[in-house]
């Protein structure tokens, strides 16, 4: 079966996010000052091939521990979907 | 009152995604031959001060159109959260 994931990979919150930081004076100078607390980080999806939800949740575990995030500095979620 | 927009800003499905393709390729390498179809984009998160929830997608719309996504190359989406 094919699953997809769709993994988001954020910096972590005790730490500074300077292009969160810029994008944020930057629509403050466009005008958009109602916006706050803008933090930047990834959006990754992948197609797993496995014999379930529980492996295709592993393999993309796998994926991130081992390649896709940097833990000391990032965390990461991901929701698994069939197709 | 205060909104948190959660937002996914991806290649276009029509073009070439060179990061993606490299992340692919170093997955495999690491022996994770199940995975495909792998695409790298932004998933960026803003906190948004509005008086509802119609007012804040229009900020999120107006801050993604003006700055956050190049609509030649990217497509988005988002999610309104209260708080």
């Amino acid at each position: 079966m094919t699953f997809t994931a769709h993994i988001n990979i954020m910096p972590l919150k005790e730490l500074l996010d300077p292009q969160g930081k810029a994008v944020n004076s930057s629509l403050h100078n466009l005008g958009l000052t109602g916006v706050q607390d803008v933090r930047v980080g990834k959006h990754i999806t992948l197609k797993v091939e496995a014999a379930d939800k529980q492996s295709a949740e592993n393999i993309t575990n796998e994926a991130c521990k081992k390649l896709l995030v940097n833990q000391v500095m990032e965390g990461y979620d991901f929701t698994i979907v069939e197709g």
